[in-house]
C-alpha cells in the first residue's frame, strides 16, 4: 500500500489535476447530452456512473493524502459536497435531484486556478457589500409590505401576497417590465406613480452604490501597491535624515 | 426617579440597542404577516400596539436622557418622525396611513451602525450630484413639453398631458419599454425616431455622468488618504532641507 | 444713453442674472401650462410674448455691452440661437416650430453656473470618446447592412430597409425588446442567434469601453492634482541635491 | 518597374492612406444603397466591383512593398482576409456570402489610426477577462442544463433543448424579458422563482466583475505613469544618499 506522501505527490501532480479537469468537462458534456432524446440514455447513464466513480476515488485519495487537513480547505469541502449531492440522485429518483447532478460541473471552479482566483476575488468583495445588501433587502421588504397593503386588493397578480410583491419588486429592481406593472396599478390608483418613481430612484441609487463598492474594492489591492511605493520613499528619506544627523554629530566631535 | 445620566447610560448600552433592533425586526415581521389573511389579525394588531408602545417609551427615555440635544441629531429626529407617522394610523382608519406603518422598519437604518454608515455615504454623495440631477430634470421637462406638443394629440396614452409625458419619458430614461412607445408614435409621426434617439442619447449620457460622479466621489476619501501620505513625504523632505541649511550655517561659523 | 461699461456692469450683476433665471423658469412653466387645455391659452400666449420680449431686450443689452466679444463666447451664441428659434414660431404656424419654443428653457444651462459646469464637463469628455463613438457607428452600420441583406425579406417590420435596421439595432443596443425581434427572425432563420449574440456581445463591449472612457476621463482631473503634488516633491528633492552640491563645493574651497 | 522602397513610400504616404479610407467609406455607402430597391442594382454592382478591384491592387502593392513582413502585421492579415471574404461572394451566389461583403467596411478599423487604437485597447483588455468569461460560460451552461432538466417538459418554448435554454438564459443575462419567461415557468413550477433569482444574482454579479475588470484594466496604464513618477522620486532620493555618503567619505579623508 502506498504511503501518504506518495499519494499526496500523486494528487498534487499536474497530470493528475489536468486529468481531473478533463473528467469534469467530460462529465458536464455527458450531462448536457442527457437532456436530449437523440442519444442513448442508457450508455450516457453508465458513463455518468463511471465518471462519478472516478470522482469518488479521487476524493478518497485526497482524503487519505491530506487527512483532517482536507476539511480545513473550503475548496476541498466544496468538492466533497458537490460529489455527495451527485450521489443522492444516483440512488433516489426525484427529478430535482437528478437535475442537480450538473452542479458537479462547478468543480471546474476549484480545479482551474484562474477561475478559482476570480471566485476568490468575488468572495473577497462580499464583506464590504454586506451592509449595502442589508439596506437593499430592507428597501425591498418595506416596499413589498407597502405595495401589498396598498395595491394587493386591486392588482393581486402583482401584489397579492407579500411573496408575490417581493418577486414583483425584485423584477422592478432589475429594471424589467415595470411599465407593465405600473400600468396595471395606475388604472386603480392614479397616484401610484409616486410609489414607483420613489422605489426605482431609491433602489437604483442603492444598487449603484453596491456597484461602486465593488469597483472601489477592486482598486483597493492596486492602491495597496502604490502605498508600498510611498512607504519605500518615506523610509529612504528618513534614512537620509539619519545620515545627515550623523554627519552633524561627526562634525561636532571635530576639534 | 433615575437621573439623566443613568437613563443615558441605559439607552446607549449595547444590550438596550440590541433589544431595540430586535423590536424593530419583530415589528417588521408582524406588519408583514398582517398583509396575509392566514393569521389572526386581532392578535397581530395587539402585538403591533405593544411594540409601538415600546418605541414610544424608548423615545421618551432618549428625550429625557439627551434633552434638547436629541433634536440636534438628525437620526434621532428621523426616529421620532417615523414613530409619529406610525401613531397617526393607530387612531385614523385610512388605508394609506395604515400602510405607512411599515416605514417604522426603516428605523433599522438608524439602529444598525453598518447600514447607518452606508446611508451616510449615500447622503454625502448627494451635494456633488445636485447640478447633474437638476440638468436631468431640465432634460426630462423639456422633453416632456416637446413630446406633449408634438405627439400628445396622436398618442394620448403616452403623451396626453405633461404629467403623462413626464412619466413616459421617465420610463424611457430607465430604458424600459421604449420600443413600444416609439412604435406607437412612429405610426403617426415617421420622423419621431429623431426625438427618441436624441432623448435616449442625451439622457443616457447625463445619467452616465451622474453615475461617474458617484464613483469618483466614492474614490475621493481613498485619495485623501494618499494625499496624507504625500503630505508626510513633503514634510520630511522640507525638514531635511532645514537640517542641511543648518549644517551650512554651522560650517560658516567655523573659523 | 448709458455707457457700454454701465450696461456691462448691469448685465453681469448678480440681481440681473437671478432675474433672468427667474424669467427662464417662469417661461418654462408657462410653456408647460400651454400644453394643457385647462388654462386660458390667450393669456398664456400673451405672457409668453412678454417673456420672449424680455429675452430679446436682455440679448440686445448683452450685445451692446460686449460688442463682437459676444460672439466669441459659445454660451452667448447658444443663448442667441435659442431665442432666435423661439422667434420663428412666433411668426410661423407650424406645430413643430411652436413645440421648439421650449428649447428656450435650456437657457438655464448657460444661466445657472452649476449646470454650466456640468455641461462643460460633459463636453470636455467628448473628444476622448470620438473614436469609440465612430467605432460604435461602424458596428451599427455593418450590422444594419448585414441584417437588411439577410433578414430584410422575411421580417420587413424590423429589417425592411437600412433605416429601419439601424433603428432596430439601436433598440437592441440599448438592450430593449431584443428577444421579440430575435424571436421574429428566428422563425425564418434558425441560425440568426449567431448574429444577435455576436452583435450584442460586440456592441455591449464597445459601449462598456465608451463608459470606461468617461469614468477614466472624469478621474483625469483628480490625477492631475496628484501629479502636481508629485512634481512638488520632485522639485524639493532636486533643490536639496543642489544645496548638497553647494555644500561640497564650499568644502572644496576650504584650505 | 518601381523599386520596393518607392512602393513602400507610396503606400505609407498620407494621401494614399486618405484615399483608401475614402474608398472604404464609399464602398460601405454603395453596399448600404444596394440593400434598397430604389437604386440601379447593376450600376451599384459595377461600382462595387471597381472598388473591390482598388482594394486588390492596394493589397498587392502592400504585399510587394513589405514582402513577408506583411504577414507579421495582424492588421494587414485582417485586411487581406476581409478582402478575400469579399472575393468569394463575387463568384458564388449564396445570400449569406453576399451579405458578408459589408465586412469590408471593417477595414476602417485598420485604416483610421484613432479607431485602431481603440480596438487595440479593447483587445488588450481581453486576457484579463478570460477567466471571468470562462466562469460566466460555466454559470450559463450549468444553468441551461438545470433548466432543461427541470422546466424543459413544461415550457419547451423556453427550455426545450440545451441550445434553447442557453439562448433563453443569455437573454435573461442581458436583463431582457425575464419576467415573461419566469411567468411561463412559474405557472407549472411555483418554486422556480428560486432558480431565476439565484441565476440573476449570480450572473449579474459575475458580469459586474467582468465590467470592473475592464475599468481597472483601463486605469492600469494611468497608474503605470504614476509609478514612473514614483520611480523618478526614488532614484533622486537614492542619488542624494550617494552624494551624502561621498561627503562623509571626503570629510573622513581630511586630516
Amino acid at each position: 500500500m502506498p504511503s501518504r506522501d506518495q499519494v499526496k505527490r500523486l494528487v498534487e501532480s499536474a497530470p493528475f489535476q489536468r486529468a481531473i479537469i478533463g473528467v469534469i468537462v467530460l462529465n458536464a458534456v455527458v450531462l448536457g447530452l442527457m437532456t436530449s432524446d437523440q442519444f442513448d440514455k442508457g450508455a450516457l447513464q453508465t458513463l455518468d456512473y463511471v465518471l462519478l466513480g472516478i470522482f469518488v476515488v479521487e476524493l478518497v485519495l485526497r482524503l487519505y493524502a491530506h487527512g483532517w487537513a482536507f476539511f480545513r480547505d473550503p475548496w476541498s469541502v466544496f468538492d466533497l459536497l458537490v460529489v455527495a449531492i451527485a450521489l443522492i440522485p444516483a440512488s433516489g429518483g426525484l427529478s430535482i435531484l437528478r437535475a442537480l447532478r450538473i452542479i458537479r460541473a462547478l468543480r471546474l471552479v476549484t480545479a482551474v486556478p484562474g477561475i478559482r482566483r476570480v471566485v476568490r476575488g468575488l468572495l473577497a468583495a462580499m464583506p464590504g457589500m454586506f451592509s449595502i445588501v442589508l439596506l437593499l433587502c430592507l428597501v425591498l421588504y418595506v416596499g413589498a409590505v407597502l405595495a401589498t397593503e396598498m395595491y394587493g386588493a386591486s392588482t393581486p397578480q402583482h401584489f397579492g401576497s407579500i411573496g408575490r410583491s417581493l418577486f414583483t419588486l425584485f423584477q422592478v429592481m432589475t429594471g424589467e417590465a415595470w411599465p407593465d406593472v405600473a400600468g396595471d396599478v395606475l388604472e386603480h390608483h392614479p397616484s401610484a406613480w409616486i410609489f414607483f418613481v420613489a422605489y426605482i430612484l431609491v433602489s437604483t441609487f442603492v444598487v449603484l452604490n453596491l456597484f461602486t463598492a465593488v469597483v472601489v474594492s477592486a482598486m483597493e489591492s492596486e492602491r495597496q501597491e502604490d502605498q508600498t511605493v510611498d512607504a519605500t520613499l518615506l523610509a529612504e528619506i528618513r534614512a537620509l535624515r539619519g545620515e545627515i544627523a550623523q554627519l552633524r554629530a561627526e562634525r561636532a566631535e571635530l576639534p
